[in-house]
């Protein structure tokens, strides 16, 4: 019998050293040498926390989403945080897709 | 590089054949066979979704959640039953554990 827990380590280091994650890691060293894009990185994240934070408090208008939006296509004309939105998004799309592997033996057993 | 695809995989077959979700699987077959049991089991997971309903709509009184204690404490004198909760939690602990191992490289890829 395979032990789980080996498996799930193993999981891990597939996750950490694997081309998705590596490419965020990859791109983030580059912008921490990009003073310009640095700054605009962090001051979109923050307007980003500030906005979602409003959000779940029930407070956000569409005014503001708009803002956000209209910030985002600012930011992402940087080719680099273009990238790291880029690279963030398929770490995602992988986290996913591995989580939906992984729950799949615990929704059959919900369905027995 | 190993692909975490595969290692997903692996782990959910090592998930579906580890000793307690064989457990879950044996003691649920075993309810099967025993017409009390399943009655007893299927009664109570009604009760409790009922409750769980009037929880999550915030309508549960204390004077509920200590019905469903007591029925709780009730069914789990059947040793079928005990033993199926026991396998369920023993499931549970292991699939906590797991996406705890899983989601470790993401949370580093979030504190960096």
């Amino acid at each position: 019998m395979v032990n789980p827990y080996d498996k799930a380590h193993e999981l891990a280091r597939a996750l950490q050293e694997s081309e998705p994650f590596r490419h965020v890691r990859d791109v983030r060293a580059k912008i921490r040498q990009d003073a310009d894009a640095e700054r605009m990185l962090n001051d979109f994240r923050k307007r980003q926390r500030e906005w979602q934070a409003k959000l779940l408090g029930g407070e956000s208008s569409e005014d503001e989403a708009k803002q956000i939006e209209k910030l985002y296509d600012v930011v992402t004309l940087h080719p680099l945080i273009r990238e790291l939105f880029e690279a963030e998004r398929r770490a995602m799309v992988l986290m996913d897709d591995v989580y939906r592997i992984v729950g799949e033996p615990l929704r059959r057993l919900g369905e027995e």
